[in-house]
């Protein structure tokens, strides 16, 4: 167990960003929503999955729907709470701890704010190694934990229990239909499992993983040493150890809907000094980056728009004409790579007619 | 206390599509669904108002969706039960009877088939005194009750539970946002209530209503009568007082779309004799009756489409070019015509810019 400092907050954003892969909401909002519950005499642990009884009650709780949204309509930080309340409510049974459902944006910072709260423990694990656009993507479903019940909270007071058994699609489906009626953006409480679950199914260790991303670009950055080169040296010994540039250049059309609840969109990058665009296809995450048709990475691996000098993080929603920017490619965990994992998460999952190939099989 | 036999039942599928004002789906489905319910030993014991306890717990159940997919998408008759049984659970209590929350078409069944398989009685009652479309235009909110907490049941066994506190139209605009992703029907329980508050703000015995009305129909058929002066008759001395032929004609255009979760549409009816036209406007049910821009009818009273000869109702997803029919309109009883009622359930409520005028100051 660690006490997480505001220090910790900021390269934590950082690092989320990056792991959001382009989702997740902007980490910033989240940031300031995690600093007011600390100014308010909150304190935040973090617990090593290692540190869970195998009986822990651990309930993870998140932000649901489009980061376009999340950006106009701005929690007040006590959402998530209620989410969290209401699921207790339906269980008859109180959370020992929360955790993150993916490791992204503004969802890596809701748990935060949930802990600083209520005084539960953060458990330093996730649900999807990265951020995905749909709950059933998990690796808790994945590897047989079911959504439902799961709560949903909207800002005014109001809330929803979805129960649909063991078909996490079908939770993803009818909360969403809610979520979009709440105004595009609601908090959740889903999953809830045992301790001896969250080390049999979660993504280990990625709270701590995002503060060091973050902390390693800052770092580089101070010492005016390459931040590019930090981070993939700082990968080589995690989970996600192949990271690299696929592309440079700036960034010259973004199309982006929000409809169905869903940031979807392209967006295309001009070389810099060849006549080469990489077209980046998302739902609020970045899912496929193509080069004249040729895969240079696909979902799950993790494709990262970073700003081409300092290596900040950029979210789909803020893709922008005219931005320089690098295009960073890291390879997911081993347990994201399963026929099971590629089969609700891989590029199928999505529509895409592609296969996966892994990042560092591909030039 | 009274038991329902098969008999009755025909005539309150007859009478509750008479008050469904063309709305509240096809009651045939819903009275084979009970027919089904009996043949497999259930029985049906309808509960006058007064008979109730004051402090026995009342839960209504119904179906929601656009009467358009009903017939598309016909119902095991579990469902109804699944949605009782899950309000139940989260409410930690046994409901001791159940109720309709409409008198029209399908939804005077719905409770029938409860009732059968659990064996709790129907109380005589409910909630609209017609058919309307949308959850919060009930008496039970208009005096005072929550809807909330309401539970939603799929044919899969899923189920949700929203709560909204004591904002009805928002748990309407979330609980149609699931029943859409249920493929546009589902099966709810709603607006707890005691025995004390069904007395104080249900619209009373409707069902027997129901039953009364049909059974005028069908006896004067038998009799060659006509089923019109029978109806005017035997309304009389009822709540409903006042039921007068508004138009005779052929059906001669219907434009019915099913958008946002409702059957919405228009008709029209051409006099036989004369250059007249009557048009009808609707949102599951018929809302408004003009002939030449002129109120002939308006919601809350009812306006009801019956076969000019058989006087057999036709719901608004019956509407076919050539059927010859007469159009009748009824008066609701006084409690849906108080300032408070007409608020929720009145022409504004809807969006049109008529003003209320009873049926019988029209002529």
């Amino acid at each position: 167990m660690r006490e997480l400092t505001l220090h910790d907050l900021r390269d934590l954003a950082r690092g989320a960003a990056l792991l959001g892969t382009g989702g997740g909401g902007d980490p910033t909002i989240g940031r300031l929503l995690v600093e007011a519950a600390l100014a308010d005499g909150g304190r935040i642990e973090l617990l090593d999955p290692d540190e869970l009884a195998a009986d822990t009650l651990v309930i993870p709780t998140a932000m649901m729907g489009a980061p376009t949204v999340f950006v106009e309509k701005i929690p007040s930080g006590e959402e998530g709470v209620a989410a969290l309340r209401a699921l207790e409510a339906h269980l008859g049974r109180r959370a020992e701890a929360t955790m993150p459902i993916e490791c992204g944006g503004i969802n890596s910072m809701i748990p935060l704010v949930v802990a600083a709260r209520t005084g539960l423990p953060v458990v330093d694990a996730d649900g999807m190694g990265r951020a995905f656009p749909e709950l059933q993507m998990e690796t808790f479903g994945v590897y047989g934990i079911p959504g439902s019940p799961m709560a949903i909270a909207d800002e005014r007071g109001g809330s929803t229990i979805i129960d649909t058994g063991p078909d996490n699609a079908r939770m993803e489906w009818y909360s969403r239909g809610v979520t979009i009626r709440m105004g595009g953006a609601s908090h959740i409480a889903e999953y809830a499992m045992t301790g001896e679950q969250v080390r049999r199914t979660a993504v280990p260790r990625t709270l701590s993983l995002g503060i060091r991303l973050g902390r390693t670009i800052r770092e580089a950055r101070e010492r005016h040493a390459d931040p590019f080169d930090a981070l993939r040296a700082e990968l080589a010994d995690t989970l996600y150890e192949h990271g690299r540039i696929i592309f440079e250049g700036k960034v010259v059309d973004v199309m982006r809907r929000t409809v169905d609840g869903f940031a979807r969109g392209n967006a295309w990058v001009s070389a810099f000094d060849e006549d080469e665009r990489l077209e980046l296809h998302f739902q609020n995450e970045h899912l496929v980056a193509r080069v004249a048709g040729q895969v240079r990475a696909i979902v799950p691996d993790l494709i990262c728009v970073l700003d081409a000098e300092t290596a900040e993080p950029i979210t789909t929603e803020q893709l922008r004409y005219g931005q320089r920017v690098r295009v960073f490619a890291i390879s997911t965990p081993p347990v994201m790579r399963s026929p099971e994992a590629l089969a609700v998460f891989g590029p199928a999952a999505f529509g895409l007619e592609d296969a996966f190939q892994p990042v560092e099989s591909l030039t």
